[in-house]
C-alpha cells in the first residue's frame, strides 16, 4: 500500500465507526487520523491513501466510538468498594461511610484510590470524569498522572470533612483549590461540588456559586436524591429543592445536578428552562433504594442529561457500559414502556450528552475533524458481541467495560491491547490492597 | 513440597473459596480436589499434603465458587441478538421475532446459535442452563458437544412453530423428543416447555404435564409475564393465571414458572404452597417493559427462586453476573429498600437456588465433597475488583462475566485461562456471523 507523505501520530483503521454526530449513521471500514491532541480527519479507508507516518491501530472486528464521559463520581471511594452494602441508607452513611472517611481519608489514600479509579475508568472506556470529593488536590494529581480528562471538584459542606476540619473554612479552602489548579493543563478543570441543599447552608451555596461563576467552572450539587431531602428542605424553606435553589440564583447552565430523582413536573420544567445539566446515576439510585429519575420526561423537555456511576461505594464499579444498560432498562420498566431510552439515546447520554453537561461539547463527545482525540475501541469479536445487527444495541445491551481494548485521550494512547501505558496497575492495586487491610481491621 | 500418593484429576489451590453451603463463610487459601466428575475433598491448603497427581489450577487472587445456573433461557435466540430492540412489545414479537423465527429458524441455525450460547455461557461462568425452544434436538446436540449441564426443553405451543408446522402434532413431537433423549447422558435432561397459559390450550397444557410427570422431568412455562396475559386469562377463564394453572393440576414442585410478574398476594401464597419453582429474569422483564417480579415477597414466603437471562433477543446477553447485579438493584429500587436481596442472597439464587429449581440440589449448586464438580474461578486481580472486603459483594456488584477465568463442568475443564477446550469459538462465531448476514438482508 502506498502511504501518503503527510505526517500524523495515530491512524485507526477498519471496524465500525460511530461518530455520535447527530444524523450520522455507523460507517464501516473507516479511517480516523489523529495529529497531536486532535482528530485530523475522518475518512473512508478505501478512498484515501494511508498516511506515511503514525502508529497504526487495526480496529477490524471492533467498534470505534468517542470516549465515554462519567458525569458524576467520587473517585476516592474506590477505597470503600464493597465495604458496606445492602444496608439501610442512614446506617450505611452514618455507621459505615462517614466513620470510614473520618478515619481513613487523607491525601495519600485519596491519591491511590483515585489512581485506582483512573485505572478502572480507562479500562472500561471512560476518557473524561466528573469528580467531586474532599482533598481534591490528590484527585487532580492522580488524574494528571493518568492522563485523563477530568472536571475535579473540591467538596463544600457545612460539616467537618476530610482536609477541612473546620467547616467555616470550607469556602476558603475551595477558593484556594480553584486558584491552585485553574491553569494546570488542557485536560483538567478544577471546580466546586456543593454536597447538597441539605448539608450546605444558603450562604455556603451562594459563595460556592459565586466562586464557580468567577472561574467560569461548572458547579456540581447532589439534588433531590432522597425523599428525606425533599421533606427536610420543604420544612426548612417551604419550597421544593429545585425552587429553593432557584431562589438562591443557583439554577443556570453551568450547574450540574446529580441524581434529580424526587422532582415534580414543575421542577423538571424549571430545570429545562434554566438549562441546568443533569447527571443521571441509575445504578446508585437503585442500589441505595432512592428511586427512579424521570429521564424520559427530562429528555422530552430538552434537558441535557449525562450518565454517571456515582462513587464506588454505591454501585460498586465505574463501568459506564453497565450504567448505559441499566439506564435504558430502568426507564423502560419504570414506565412499562420498552421504547423509552433506546440504545442510541443512551449512548448519546454517555458521550455527547456528557460533553454538554460539562460544557465541552465543542471539544469532545463526538468523533469529528478538529475535535480533541478522545476515542475508544471496543472488541466485538467475542461470543457475547456476536452477531452484530446494530452497534448501538451491541454497546448498550451486550457489551461490558471489559470489552474495551484501546483508549486514546487527548491524542495519547493510554490503554493499548488492554495494557495501561501511563499507570503501573500492579503498583496501584497493591497500594490500595494494602490500605484496605488497615480499613478492614 | 511433598505430594501425597493418592491420585486425583484436578486440584484447585489458593484464592477465596465460596462453597455456598448454608452457614459456611468464605475461606482463604483452600484446596478443592476433583476426582472424575465429583468433588473429592474441600480442605485447608496448609493442613493437607498436595496430592501427587492432578492438574493444578492456581487460584491465587481469584474467587472459587459453584458454577452459575441459568434458570431460564432460549439459547437459539443468540441468532437475533440486537436485531430488534426498543420496540413496543407487540411490534417486537409480531413484526420482528416471530417472522424472523418463521424464516430463519431451522435445525442448522438452532445448532450454531445454541453453540454460540454455550460459548457465551461458559465464558461468563454458567455451567448449567435451563433452555426451552423449538427444534430442541439441535440444542441437545450443541450442549452435548460443549459439555454443558443442561435441562433442554422442547417447546409446546398451539400455533405453527419451527419444526412443528402443524400444532396438532405438538404433543407428539414433544413425546418423541423426550423418548429420544431421556437416556443420553448424565449431563443433559430433556424436558418440555409450554409457551404460556395464553398460547397453549387446556388440553395441551395437561398433556405436556402428563408427559413431564411420566419422565419425572421439570415442566417449564412462562407465567404472568405480561399484563395482557393476566387480562386475557381472566377473560377466558374467570381466574387469574396462577389459579387457572392450579385448576388444571399444573402447580407442583416439578414446574418451573418463568417471569411471574403480575401476581397478587394470594397467587404468591399458592405458588409457595405448591412448591412451584420460579425463574426470575429481571433484565428481560425490564427491557421489555413488563414489570417487576416481587422476589423479596416470594423469598419471604419460602418460594424457591433461580435467576435466568431469558433469550438474547430480550436482554441482550447471557451474563448471569450482570443479571445478579440487576436482580439486587431492581428489588431495592422497586421497594425503596436497599436491604432487599443482598449480595449473598442473589448469589444463592444463581447457584444453589438454580439447582433447586431443576431438582439437582443434591448434585450441584454448592462446592461440597461428593457433589458433581461444577466450579468456576473468577479473576479478582483487576482494578474493578480491588480492594475486596466482601467476596459476595464483589461478585454481584463489581464483577462481570468477563472476569471468569476457568470453568469446570462435571469434572472436565471446559474453559482454561479464558480459552475454550471443548468448542472452536472462531468457527462458531464465523458460522453465526454468516447466518446473520442472511438475516440482516
Amino acid at each position: 500500500m502506498v502511504r501518503s507523505k503527510k505526517k500524523f501520530d495515530i491512524i485507526i483503521e477498519g471496524g465500525t465507526l460511530l461518530t455520535m454526530v447527530e444524523g450520522e449513521e455507523p460507517t464501516h471500514n473507516a479511517r480516523v487520523i489523529i495529529s497531536g491532541d486532535r482528530i485530523e480527519a475522518v475518512s473512508d479507508r478505501q478512498n484515501t491513501p494511508l498516511p506515511e507516518t503514525g502508529e497504526l491501530i487495526n480496529a477490524e472486528g471492533a467498534i470505534i466510538l468517542p470516549g465515554l464521559i462519567n458525569s458524576h463520581g467520587h473517585s476516592p471511594m474506590t477505597l470503600f468498594r464493597g465495604m458496606a452494602d445492602d444496608l439501610p441508607l442512614k446506617s450505611w452513611l452514618f455507621e459505615h461511610i462517614f466513620p470510614a472517611e473520618a478515619k481513613h481519608i487523607n491525601p495519600d489514600t485519596v491519591y491511590w484510590a483515585s489512581l485506582l479509579a483512573c485505572l478502572e475508568m480507562i479500562a472500561s472506556g471512560t476518557t473524561t470524569s466528573v469528580d467531586g470529593y474532599f482533598l481534591a488536590d490528590a484527585i487532580v494529581k492522580a488524574a494528571d498522572k493518568a492522563g485523563m480528562r477530568a472536571l475535579v471538584a473540591q467538596g463544600v459542606i457545612d460539616f467537618p470533612a476530610p482536609g477541612v476540619p473546620d467547616p467555616k473554612k470550607n469556602v476558603d479552602v475551595a477558593l484556594a483549590f480553584m486558584e491552585r489548579w485553574i491553569d494546570l493543563s488542557d485536560l483538567i478543570t478544577p471546580g466546586l461540588f456543593c454536597h447538597s441543599p441539605l448539608t450546605c447552608a444558603e450562604k455556603t451555596l451562594q459563595q460556592a456559586h459565586e466562586i464557580s461563576t468567577r472561574f467560569d467552572s461548572p458547579l456540581q450539587i447532589h439534588l433531590s436524591e432522597t425523599r428525606e431531602e425533599l421533606t427536610e428542605i420543604r420544612k426548612r424553606t417551604g419550597l421544593r429543592p429545585v425552587f429553593y435553589l432557584d431562589d438562591l440564583g443557583l439554577l443556570h447552565s453551568n450547574v450540574i445536578a446529580a441524581h434529580a430523582i424526587h422532582l415534580n413536573e414543575e421542577e423538571i420544567d424549571l430545570l429545562a428552562e434554566r438549562h441546568v445539566k443533569i447527571a443521571h446515576c441509575p445504578e446508585s439510585n437503585m442500589k441505595l433504594g432512592c428511586g427512579v429519575a424521570a429521564i424520559g420526561r427530562m429528555l422530552e423537555k430538552g434537558v441535557t442529561v449525562g450518565l454517571g456511576t456515582d462513587g464506588c461505594a454505591s454501585n460498586n464499579n465505574l463501568d459506564l457500559f453497565a450504567e448505559m444498560d441499566t439506564a435504558a432498562k430502568l426507564a423502560k420498566v419504570a414506565n412499562l414502556d420498552p421504547t423509552l431510552l433506546d440504545a442510541r439515546t443512551v449512548l448519546k447520554m454517555a458521550t455527547i450528552g456528557g460533553a454538554r453537561v460539562i460544557g465541552l461539547e465543542d471539544n469532545i463527545g463526538t468523533i469529528q475533524a478538529g475535535k480533541k482525540a478522545d476515542i475508544i475501541i471496543v472488541d466485538a469479536n467475542t461470543p457475547h458481541m456476536t452477531p452484530m445487527y446494530n452497534p448501538y444495541s451491541q454497546l448498550v445491551y451486550s457489551a461490558t467495560g471489559g470489552d474495551v481494548r484501546d483508549v486514546i485521550i487527548n491524542g495519547k494512547i493510554v490503554y493499548r491491547e488492554r495494557r495501561f501505558t501511563t499507570l503501573d496497575s500492579e503498583e496501584i492495586m497493591n497500594e490500595v490492597k494494602s490500605l484496605s487491610r488497615e480499613i478492614g481491621r
